[in-house]
């Protein structure tokens, strides 16, 4: 593992922790944060010995989202003509967007844990992670609408197949906070804790859980699942029997069904 | 304002109440409803002084739907050639249809107030509408299926989203009537109260919040979960990043930053 | 009806009752289900008299999923070549999965009964009906993980329309068991009983309910809701509109009218 | 048939025919043009007797194009902040755009006959029709290009399903100008004639021959050719088999029938 | 092969010579010819042995197209119910429409033949096809718009994606009868030939040709352009990745490759 | 311009010159390229003064496609278990596809001149790019079918929105070779000359053209003809009014009238 600006990375066990590290910053998201989680995450999916990821934020808060001053700079290096602006700013949104898409797409499961502060980008980059846990006393704000903005990298576009049409319209219009028992309520965070180390251990626990699983297997599902937020039914169908077509000559399968049959626990290689 | 049949119409602080007026009617939806209302969401759209509108219902409930003798007299004017009929009745149907699309393409937030009976047509009107609120007693019924018909205003095209496909089905086969607080608990509202008063009181107030906002970031906003309604998520995250290029160079952005700094409440320009 | 093998098929007061019929297996999924369940549901779809399917099991589980039998067997039938074995995989899991989308694609509604196991291949299957009922103390589990293998008849395309994508994850990944409580919570199933026979009774009544209405408007309703599971809002809009053209002159409609005036309960043909 | 200030329209023989007619402005487009050309298509929508559009041009050419005077005046009406520019712009394009969406979902088939110039809007108003012939010394470009600007009214998104890919992006970056005869090469004009004379009567000729024709017939095939250059091949025989369960029962199916055993020409009601 | 009414089945050197056999009736479709070329074409998709398939019409036409038996004899059972008969119109459409997506999703190239007719329902089985050769006298009419009726076996569906949208219409609107020389030049066909024994000696050496290659490549080959027809070019590229990832693994490559490199024709398995 | 091993890259009068670099190999396409080609067009891409690319090949051939070498190493580098070979060489493909990816989303205009041999792989590469012209005697051949594989890096996902499905089934199926004059007949091309000579002076003179325009228009103009080979003709209206919304505030309007006006050829900035 590099040495991040803005993250510390830990491997243990097959599970990469990878922690938001600006704490006296409330874990804004800075340059650093932008680039490095997209080199994060491609180390991810390199590397197979890493399973599964844990994110969560040092210190106090998960993290307050886009840092203010990256934003100041962004528009300081606007020119004169109103089109090349467009093309500049259309290019630059992009690109933030990347780094979270890196997120969505990774090949290894993504559990977000979250306390504290969870505001702006960072309800972008949870939107982006397989399963959401928080502390009950988690706080969430779509913040973008008070910045006098229509949020832009991903919230908008995937937190409604997570939480639904309607109360999604509501947070987003109105900035309203809300903790972590009201996010579970409306399926935004899969379960709650009530402290940071419990909601810690819980979601090591869970995590530890899926690394035991095949590989291959953990593969298949979340590209499937990630496929069906966008795709047609019998489109998921044609295209999961194409992919099984070569995952079911795995032996992971076989593996799998002697330890059923010897109940056993199987260990599957990486 | 014009003068209408089947509504009342008023704007006070940027948010315009549309109420459905025909209370000794139980507020059913007759030919002068259909026509007016596509004229007042057009109004809606051009007014810059309307930032959201909140619909409702006056009298004693939000509307029994569709007014029966409208269905009888399209019966009436069908000839002898069932192919020609067909094509009478479709266009009929898409006709209709343009109403409820006026609310739902709207580019001001709609929030619906719901007491008493919200039967039929008002499901597939409250459906294209941003977010519903309703009194804990209130009454929900897809009607259509007792009047020997599928729903064909929207109640089976944008309700899926808002409920889940599950209990979406049992509710369009049967025709079984929920109360508010059921429909709070399957998400098709989003909050109740336990009056009127209160109910209307309590979405003027959110009302009230979001016209507060930037205009041009709950416009964004709305677009955008409008979009994703029927987008992929990388089309999503292409058509927000050609929208920001040119809404990142508002005015708003600046004035809701300093006014941020400052911890001032900001003034948008319509 | 035909003599099955899997199944035992009931038909009375307009209602089809489709039992998995293996109880010394826990109803697992062998050959015969997979063959008879398709002949099943095309007789249901060509007979005028049934109205609605309730899917239950018999024994004290509703299914334990696949016959590992069955999974053994197609495994001993590959070659040498894996390109040729990926064709014949790949045509056998498209087998498997048109069992299911028969279910899917039913012209009327289906309602799962579930009690005791529904595990692996049982959630796909499950996931193809229309409605989900469950005693309190069933037990549900996304199996196919803990097999080495990404779940290939249905689960992953059609559950996280009904559950939402986030718990979606966390159960496809982990293999959770939950209970009939939890499924009622994340909308997996609409509503637990407390015991089989008060499972079955209900699920009865809401099937008699269903079979009473109108079957040219529940065939439409159907249609249409399964439609928007994959299409676009203005797409559905047209679409109903162009369905309902020849349906409003069915004669369904002035029959449901004039039980509405008469206050009486309307008989409709076949 | 009402007063218009930049088209004459005239019909005859169930064929109406539309003629941009401002010859000493090369038939360029104003503001007039824009609003009445919806009229004139919403007027042939819903008049039975018209059974098929010819659409030219008076005088030497069949238009230049967009009236710079327009785009000049829309310019001048932008304010400071160019987040409201952009939503003004925005709307203002959607505006335009709707004129010629007119034309392309009008129920009738509506065929160009084109001779001089064709250029910038005149190719966006074309690729609306269902049909082109010109005569063979008739210029096409795609002005736009020239003009600092990327076509917004319809050409770059219908064009590539008429005239492919490949020839579709040299005409578009070039804003080269071809003739007659090069169009009908590449598919842009189905036909060419020598002179305006021959071109007149070679369109009005087919388009006598589609009036003949079984209005039902006509208008679902043009649906359904409207609805596959964006669908699917199984959405779309889906569609047509639910559009034909009514239209099959119309009468002109026997009427024709009958003319086709009794050889005789079979007149269809409007 | 069984014994057929309305085809004539051969194979020999792993072409499927597939006639239409009802020579005395001009080929038309009667009630044998939908049942039968399902069976003829699941037999297909099933033996090893068929690489590819040549399609041709015995006599002196191709075929006239749907038998007019057929469709009167729908016509005459149809009850009084609107309703009722739409839904009876609409599952017999679709069970037409089966016959042809045989055709159409056959898993080995189909090559049709055509001389002499080629109208109507004749259009829709060559859609189907995927490549189409004809003698420079064929003649090819969709017929159906002077039924009365828009095409709905497949025409309308499949045209377009072949000869484009422009000259598509004329030919639907019209009904005009084209020759094998016109065909060729917009699209419909590959290629003319001068003579009955011409084509069919052309088109089988075509045929040899391809059946001689890697059926493994070939299967992957069609199978990605058929997808391509509705797909997008990113879920493209996605789903050949998938496909490929097993696929080249097979030994075809090996095998080609070895004779491309000591300069002989490989010899594949089945 | 960095130094390349696969190519050679000049950058004249805004015009970038890439040129394929191994003559000596008939410009095989190696793992230099792969990686090169990426480079390369991402200079492109954030190079102002890069306004237009012409993509050739240096020696007496255009390519002859992927470097066997390569091929053989992927092979060599499988393991035992299919799953996870299978999971490599997905990712193998889909690394190769991002090269010709960068290629088609270039957001500069790419013409390739063609001359001699273009095989297998090139025919992928010149699918991506925007414009084909070519020599009289150049061959193309789709050469993948040869090789015992379905061709996966592009050609059958983009070739068929150029030539139509018709003709590109049968050289997909058959790996014919055809010449300029063919390619020039079926859309392939859209252009031949004589001799090399006369082919690069050709395509050259065609860039400089583009070269003159406005690059926001030139770009504006791209992004929507690439959007609309996926999108549906209503989101490509939306799409292109939402980015006008910002590039018609350009200076480039303004100075493309103003040019336009005084009959004086303008000059945009970069």
């Amino acid at each position: 593992m590099s040495d991040y600006q803005a993250f510390r990375v830990e491997l243990a066990d097959k599970i990469a922790h990878v922690q938001i590290n600006r704490p006296d910053k409330v874990n804004a998201m800075n340059a650093d944060f932008w680039r490095e989680i997209i080199e994060i995450f491609r180390w991810v999916d390199a590397t197979d010995a890493v399973r599964v990821v844990v994110l969560s934020g040092a210190g106090k808060h998960f993290s307050s989202g886009i840092d203010l001053m990256l934003l100041a700079s962004v528009g300081s290096q606007l020119g004169k003509d109103v089109g090349r602006n467009a093309d500049a700013l259309r290019r630059k949104i992009l690109e933030l967007q990347a780094s979270f898409v890196a997120v969505d797409q990774c090949r290894k499961p993504v559990l977000a844990a979250i306390h504290g502060y969870c505001l702006g980008g960072a309800i972008d980059l949870i939107s982006a992670c397989d399963m959401r846990y928080a502390t009950v006393d988690a706080q969430f704000s779509i913040k973008e609408i008070d910045m006098g903005m229509a949020a832009d990298v991903g919230t908008l576009q995937r937190l409604p197949r997570i939480i639904g049409d309607g109360m999604m319209r509501e947070l987003a219009f109105t900035g309203r906070s809300i903790d972590g028992a009201e996010a579970a309520r409306i399926g935004l965070v899969n379960r709650t804790y009530e402290s940071q180390e419990a909601l810690l251990a819980g979601v090591m626990a869970i995590a530890a859980d899926i690394a035991a699983k095949s590989p291959v297997a953990i593969r298949g599902t979340k590209e499937m699942i990630r496929y069906m937020r966008d795709h047609r039914v019998d489109d998921g169908l044609e295209y999961i029997a194409t992919w099984n077509a070569a995952m079911l000559q795995s032996e992971d399968l076989r593996l799998a069904m002697t330890a059923h049959m010897t109940k056993q626990k199987p260990e599957f290689a990486d």
